[in-house]
């Protein structure tokens, strides 16, 4: 799905995009916009944390300082974004002639952006812009401040939208669609509450884990990068359950989660399996209100348990099991998953994200008309969500 | 000096090279120059390798196929690669009205290319572009066919070149003199001698640990990821001394040589410390002769235990050795190093590489007369040196 980067015998790597990190980066991204020569941005944004955490103000002083024009806001971005909302925004750019377009937010900002840039340019509907041959080939540019660090979005070509009353989440990754600068500024991060920051590090986990699910054992470099992440991002996220107001360690996780899906964590390693996604748009595609880091942390061990058996892929996860919690054997891996999930006040089943088991057949059809991975039937997938209850 | 890329609280990353990696990766090279509009090419190569691994031929053919002529050709580059060769390389070009530069080779073909890439319009002499302010702003385009992982100059901004007369090797680093596209098909280095081969494992390695040098124990991120690097690295170092014709195998090594040092492994390590390198680049100004790697590997322990020692290292390097070789103390790390070394036939100390003691004060002159590191005077580093014996 994301950053796919082939195999030993064939990948490609690229990505182009600036990062600027750290404290009071923000305050050079209107010198990043003007001196590319735009003048005129539509700023998106989601609700009241922009404005709480400064990150809105410094962007705004920015912008001003360097003469560059906020023509339209587009606010209220919510989680799991909906394309009537990119609708808007598309509408906006265009009225206001906007030459670029300014994220300050998380993954579903920078997402619906990245629809957006693409959506100012299209003929038709913005939901359609992926199915669009040849794919859509002007777009605005793309700079954002980003505000929790999850999805790492703000640095690559990916985004994930969702049409309400379609049920339906697609996924979509245009060759070109890479943010041109992003800031990543980790003091934005220090006041988040305790299940956003969870969900971010549990997001960047289970991106590691899905581009892992690709390796046959040969890939040692991608391996041994990617342990590395998620030992990092376990480590992290238990420092900051009892430190959450750490600089350094919000600097960690954010780094983290930027490499968990930039490209480098997968590279080699077939593009990963993401089935644990699949399952989770499903979820969030029938119920909005549930986080993306919830459902996937849920359904990450039954999806493990599953490849291991059906798909040969224990070796790969008894690895994942030693090198990152330790332990011997993936079922043992699987059960300091959850540990640690519970020590973060994370749910671990089904049923704590508020589905029945009467909804599994409706679940496994809504993930099979996206299209399964591995070839896995909708039985498949249910047996799979079975797992997670 | 390489991709020094800040700390925790303020760092730049950005590396816009495109990778295509894996069989047969150079039959693309032809399009990817074409495609940006670039007709005419001057080849840059070493000596025979490139003719007999095949290189050469393919890149030859891929270029005929997209109609890009080979203006000139400037070979027999040398490791540790001298000015006058680059002065030839820049009056060739003009003389030829090369667009693009092509590079097969190692990392002294494309060090000495990215001199070429500037020098070619640079009003003086090519020697002086590191002191030229402004810098150099146009360039020659560089596109790379890489035969040898161990400097990652296929993924950086940085060279290093040397003047034999002056005894005096320099590093630099300009911010957009990065190639345009490399290929790196690890089939070409299949072929390769066992002890080109290790001095590129070990150079990777001190690249991913002069940035580690860096660290004060706050960056788990780039600490993990790091000794994930150096395992790996080791790990395919024992595996291709059994069996060197592991396509695997070299593909892992040279990802992991990439990411050594192309700006991933020191994000966040305040730039590193480099002064292996200083040194290294002193006893191959005084010796052409002596390999990058054999140097690197011989002075490596002898700069941990300084630093560890002099300059509060010491946690540091404990962890290292914890992590990478699953041993207590920096010292008992310091021993699995030079075991490794020993196991794979590397030299390691000064006399197998032909030094004598009488020359410590030359070599520290020499360093200090480029810059030293951590404020040392020359008296610190001919106690490394003097280590090292």
């Amino acid at each position: 799905m994301f950053a796919p980067n082939g195999s030993l015998t064939g990948s490609i790597f690229y990505n182009p995009v600036k990062l600027i990190f750290g404290k009071d980066s923000t305050s050079k991204i209107g010198e990043e916009i003007a001196s590319r020569g735009f003048k005129r941005v539509i700023i998106t944004m989601g609700g009241a944390s922009a404005l709480k955490n400064g990150s809105y103000q410094q962007s705004i002083d920015s912008l001003k300082a360097n003469n560059v024009e906020v023509v339209a806001e587009l606010r209220d971005i919510r989680a799991n974004p909906e394309v009537n909302k990119v609708r808007e925004g598309v509408k906006l750019a265009r009225e206001n002639q906007a030459e670029a377009i300014l994220a300050i937010g998380g993954g579903s900002v920078i997402d619906s952006s990245k629809a957006l840039s693409l959506g100012a340019f299209f003929d038709g509907d913005v939901w359609d812009v992926p199915r669009a041959t040849p794919p859509v080939s002007k777009r605005l540019p793309i700079f954002t401040v980003l505000t929790i660090s999850a999805t790492a979005s703000e640095m690559n070509n990916g985004y994930v939208l969702q049409d309400d009353e379609k049920q339906l989440k697609v996924a979509y990754m245009h060759p070109d669609n890479f943010p041109t600068v992003s800031c990543i500024d980790p003091s934005f991060q220090t006041g988040l509450p305790w299940f956003q920051t969870v969900n971010g590090v549990v997001d960047a986990m289970v991106h590691t884990l899905e581009l892992y699910a690709g390796a046959d054992g040969s890939e040692e470099t991608a391996l041994q990068l990617d342990e590395g992440l998620l030992r990092s991002l376990v480590n992290c996220g238990h420092g900051l359950q009892k430190d959450p107001e750490n600089y350094n360690l919000r600097a960690n996780v954010a780094w983290a989660a930027t490499l968990a899906l930039n490209g480098y964590s997968g590279f080699s390693l077939r593009g990963g399996s993401w089935l644990v996604h699949m399952i989770e748009h499903a979820l969030s595609a029938i119920d909005p209100a549930v986080a993306h880091g919830a459902g996937l942390g849920v359904l990450m061990p039954a999806v493990i348990e599953y490849l291991a058996t059906k798909i040969g892929k224990k070796e790969v996860y008894d690895r994942w099991a030693k090198n990152v919690y330790g332990v011997d054997g993936y079922k043992a891996g699987m059960e300091a998953w959850v540990k640690d999930l519970k020590t973060w006040g994370h749910p671990t089943t089904m049923g704590e994200l508020g589905f029945k088991k009467e909804q599994i057949p409706h679940i496994a059809k809504l993930v099979c008309d996206v299209g399964c991975p591995h070839g896995f039937t909708p039985e498949d997938v249910a047996a799979v969500i079975e797992l997670a209850f």
